[in-house]
């Protein structure tokens, strides 16, 4: 595997449990979404003037173990795919005390777009340097 | 595709949204998850008596049309794989107004556990029955 | 009390529960953001017209009851004080099938103001109207 | 004013901003919820030895500033009003940066209260110790 792009500890909220006790499922988009604009912001800080915005295609995750309370969550983003306009990033969820102890994996793919016209386009030069070199 | 399992209304709350103004993907599992519970109370109203939950295992989306507000999504459940002790369903997300307005599409895969002992069970008589019905 | 200025029916989600089996109070104030966006939009289509944002400068809540699931919660808005660039609203979240089951009560005042300049605005002439005819 | 009773910084995520690019003005009581569940379960590490659950009864707030992201902020909880069965917690939120820029104050009323009978109880000894001690 690709050493990671990124990583970021969060710190579980109470709030984000649910009636089952346990961190609410939708709240690991938010986590991945956390970490994924922490990432890009230290890249670019301005995203406007590239022209173009990071639109999320698609998620795959595979929910491994439950998340309680309280929790430090470790985020890891990886490169898997390097497209023209899509970008694929590989995901762990795990114990920030313990990294053996997953809570989960996955990938989102995101897409570069024109926000007027909707129509795709070419990654930007910073984001695709950085992704080749984790990528090696 | 088989037959619906289950469809349900929600309206899009402004609060789903995030600052790129749609509905924050996140939310999209919290809409699965309502469709998903409305579903299962109605075939028992409590799960307790059969000694298994569902545990949410893995789900995968793709992300078709942001989602504006006001709006009112339609959230459809299909079988797509029934299993001894695991059950996958398929969904799409629509505007309620216009269905051939898919806002995305995806498939969730859930397991019935033994919460005590954390071993996987038979899914419920009740709901194979439902989804073999349903898948035919 | 002055008749009510709108009135909402909003679906309690199982997500919006905590760990303690009921709607999490921060929930509350998102009823009532959502009853007080479905109302304003109800006066006003595009408020960028005139000029103006409504700011949310101060809540007060009482919580009366749990909400449990499934529920549909009332939301019912009054004119509590106009003044000349702010509004008090008062509230009660009730259960839709019971109105004397109330579950909270309170107050929200909100402040027009000039979204570049930051500096307080009068009232938009139709909200006004709306709210004079309402605290009759 | 009393000294602090509690401490507590919070990372905002991108995701509690709201369409109109500050934090969603529901978050704040999570805020204020993450500080108090981390300092009650420092003082007592499993409430339910107790027989009583802190219930939250009413909840007052001053929003002063729109917090932003990124951002940090700090909850300090401070003794208002200690009753024999009920506790008065005044708050700030502030930038953690610069505890001059307060984004909200306000105060929240809890009752201690027995989950089965629903009658409130005295407040633990140890939290009444520890806010007595806070109040001088």
């Amino acid at each position: 595997m690709s050493s990671p792009l990124s990583q970021l500890d969060i710190d579980v909220r109470w709030r984000d449990l649910d009636a089952n006790h346990h961190v609410n499922n939708a709240m690991y988009l938010s986590y991945l979404e956390e970490a994924r604009v922490v990432w890009l912001n230290q890249i670019i800080s301005d995203w406007k003037v590239t022209g173009g915005v990071p639109v999320l295609a698609a998620v795959q995750l595979n929910f491994r173990r439950p998340i309680g309370y309280p929790a430090r969550v470790r985020v890891r983003q990886f490169v898997r795919r390097l497209g023209r306009s899509s970008l694929t990033l590989g995901s762990t969820l795990s114990d920030s005390n313990d990294e053996s102890c997953v809570f989960a994996d996955g990938e989102v793919v995101l897409v570069w777009a024109d926000p007027i016209a909707g129509t795709s386009m070419p990654l930007p030069e910073a984001l695709r340097k950085i992704c080749e070199h984790a990528a090696d």
